[in-house]
């Protein structure tokens, strides 16, 4: 099989971002992580920078037939900050690019940057730069956060030890069933479009979807049990696709268990109610930004019983692989489908 | 008139950028400079953090029927590392984000990152990371770039003094005649697709427009005869539009001079063979990535004579104006058209 024959499809986003950037070197000492992780880690003294970026594309990333602009422009920092977290990092700064139409109404980007403004108050970070630039159509943000952190205590994704416990934060798939809810009141709404949405009673999912925070608390959580875990990673794309990247990265298997993942009341019952498996959902659903970490299992004490934080599994050798103990007590292969922008195209 | 009622394109890019960010104070004693100059500056130590970025958008920034992507991906990461060097700051490293159809073969984006790689290895920066995600349309390229400087070295373009020379490296127009060769000739394309471009003799031309150069050995040859510019810029908008930055957020008025203003043999020719005013073009033309600087008059001897430089006026006071000293000895208001994405849509 010729390497030239692959689509950008094929390649999906992960093996399209190595394989287009495979040839690079890093020459500089500065550098001390770059492509890999959650976000590049560079400087020369103690106080390292922590770099992270991401871009937001409308009908790719955001519907705005249902995504108010503000509450896209209060993700689109998050998202980001997130990013700096999952290094055990304070966010500090943003620079946010946008490429848009000019037959949006200014209103319209008042209402972005009011959201943006709202998430560098909640974040305290400044916004210290970025572009606007005419696009032919739609809405293209990108978003670039900087952070700083002591050097002993940035947290990578590649560093989990065998026999480490696998932890997470708050809970899963709720982002994904908002997205569901919203995707079938639109198409309700274009068979009959003088219909209601019926968002009633659906709030927590909504928000988890429209109006995600980074988890800010956690950090702080960790730091006032004074852990630093073993490995990081923020939750954007999947429970199970981040347990992935931990276990790989770090050279390990994974053993999780079904009945600890933590999943909602109000995503479990929707979930049912779409006729979906909630597990599932929690483990692919993607967008939830939350921390999954690795410590190690002599912090077992301070995390047992810690309303932070839920203890899923633990890291194993190698060979043994990712699995996960369902609930008939059986072990089964981890799926990862992910949650890849690459394919999600129509 | 009611703010309310101005759209995008009435504002423009600065307009809008002002527009946006109003609100936004910055909290954090780690932010030296925000936004307002070619790059943010940032940190806590004697060494500061630089940070510019930039987003180009096809059909906005670039035409691919007549820009190779490899020359693209070279050109976007010169853009960002010319900022950083207006700063008198050196870049370190780059991250490159990119929103691309799933269409587009995987070809075109190698081409595209042979572009940035071999930019990397001019430039001395490191890949940190990026972003890869599908577009509906088109391609989208936003690089942000990093660069350090100790701060006292760091160069404002808000702090020029009355009385200092206006010095610029390079020379102007190029990059814009550049364009007009490459508009001309896809028209006639359009017209007779049989018909062989006509682009020999214009390689120069062609090269300021397809393949322009960040002046690194200008930063270097200002430490060698260790002059720190009072301010500076780079020149991406046009050089009237930048001396009206350098002059306004100064607070000051410019004199300077038509016969002076350095204009290549090549681009002058190609201008009267197009009937555009060779002065005119190198005053609006835009995207030559020169830089602008002001220094005191006791540094005059560095550089009368210096080939690295040419000096085209000097700074006054604000009542004074921005004024140019024509060809016949008359001095007239000088006008920037300057080079607006906002407002260059069909």
């Amino acid at each position: 099989m010729s390497e030239e024959k692959l689509s950008i499809e094929e390649l999906g986003e992960f093996g399209l971002i190595s394989h287009l950037t495979e040839k690079f070197k890093d020459k500089r000492e500065e550098t001390i992580r770059s492509i890999g992780d959650d976000a590049a880690v560079i400087g020369k003294g103690k106080i390292k920078t922590v770099v992270s970026t991401d871009m937001l594309v409308e009908g790719v990333h955001f519907d705005l037939s249902y995504v108010p602009l503000k509450h896209l422009g209060y993700k689109a920092v998050v998202v980001n900050v997130s990013d700096i977290y999952a290094m055990n990092a304070e966010p500090k700064q943003i620079t946010v690019s946008i490429a848009v139409s000019s037959k949006f109404p200014l209103e319209a980007l008042e209402e972005l940057y009011e959201g943006i403004h709202r998430a560098c108050e909640v974040y305290n970070v400044d916004l210290i730069g970025g572009d606007t630039s005419t696009s032919l159509s739609g809405l293209t943000i990108s978003i670039t956060a900087i952070g700083e952190a002591e050097e002993p205590k940035i947290v990578y994704r590649n560093t989990a030890q065998d026999g480490d416990l696998l932890i997470c934060s708050g809970d899963y798939g709720g982002a994904y069933m908002g997205l569901q809810l919203l995707e079938r009141e639109k198409q309700v709404f274009k068979a009959a479009p003088t219909a209601q949405p019926k968002l009633d009673g659906n709030d927590y999912v909504l928000e988890r979807q429209l109006k995600p925070e980074a988890r800010k608390d956690i950090i702080k959580q960790l730091a006032e049990i004074e852990v630093v875990p073993t490995s990081m990673i923020d939750v954007s794309d999947g429970l199970a696709s981040e347990i992935f990247h931990i276990a790989t990265q770090s050279d390990l298997g994974c053993q999780i268990y079904e009945d600890k993942i933590p999943i909602d009341e109000a995503t479990y019952n929707l979930a049912r109610d779409f006729n979906l498996d909630p597990t599932v959902c929690a483990l692919n659903g993607g967008e939830d930004y939350e921390l999954l970490l690795t410590v190690s299992q002599t912090d077992f004490d301070k995390f047992k019983n810690n309303p932070f934080f839920s203890i899923i599994g633990h890291m194993t050798d190698k060979p043994s692989g990712v699995n996960m103990v369902i609930k008939d007590r059986s072990v089964v292969p981890l799926k990862a489908q992910g949650w890849n922008h690459m394919n999600k195209e129509a």
